[in-house]
């Protein structure tokens, strides 16, 4: 299972240590360059608000399976934390998807660091990435008016 | 960039016809086998109700850059809809985490076909993997109980 990058992010964060915990914490503006070879595939993009964007940790340790995590000092499974070192380290981050020029992506709510291999971009829907019990429990407090 | 299957799925899915269009749409229990020599990972995952999975589409076209979709005649890019034929076909489905049992997670939410390669496992975070949007609206309708 070999992996091809379909394009390549621009962000201001140089290093791992620049870069926030999370995507959601930033409201720095980062750029995905989709290589001309996959631009086709950016077609009708502009009508997703979101982005699923899956990406490489380059910089990633891939023999980790238990670590520590900011949250506790007993240590985790990769598996049940977000730790970018895992064994196939695909980092996934919801974006906000701000312009489309050409083959670049304007987007919003990215954790990326400068230079990180690109692997997909989904559309975000609401309908399929939330899990129901989350979504009716909006919808219950909205019927009690709670 | 070379990807390691850290286990496979057991569905009860033979063929791509018989999976859901979404993992949402099912109600079948389905089974990762993670694999023993990555068991170590899974530590605590017991404490996650959702999980992000992502899998490999080992039966995807890899060089379709336009398709269509089951909602309009009108070609989509691939990387604007979740059709799997992409360029690296990792799909992702929202599990939820039923029981584990060892090494196998007992998981619903799924439209993998059997044996589809699965590449990792991240605990679902509704504050991370929700956009800000989508979870204010929900407190604005219980604010103002309508």
């Amino acid at each position: 299972m070999q992996l091809v990058p379909i394009g390549i992010f621009h962000t201001c964060y140089k290093t791992k240590d620049e870069a926030p915990r999370q995507g959601r914490d930033s409201e720095d503006i980062a750029y995905i360059e989709v290589f001309e070879k996959y631009i086709d595939g950016l077609k009708d993009i502009e009508e997703a608000k979101y982005l699923i964007i899956l990406y490489w940790a380059h910089e990633a340790k891939r023999d980790t399976l238990v670590t520590k995590t900011p949250f506790s000092d007993v240590p985790k499974g990769v598996f049940a934390c977000r730790s970018p070192n895992r064994p196939n380290p695909i980092l996934l981050d919801i974006a906000q998807l701000i312009d489309r020029k050409g083959n670049v992506l304007v987007v919003k709510g990215i954790d990326a660091i400068d230079s990180s291999p690109v692997l997909d971009i989904k559309p975000f829907y609401t309908e399929i990435d939330v899990p129901e019990e989350i979504l009716s429990s909006c919808n219950k407090k909205e019927e009690s008016g709670t």
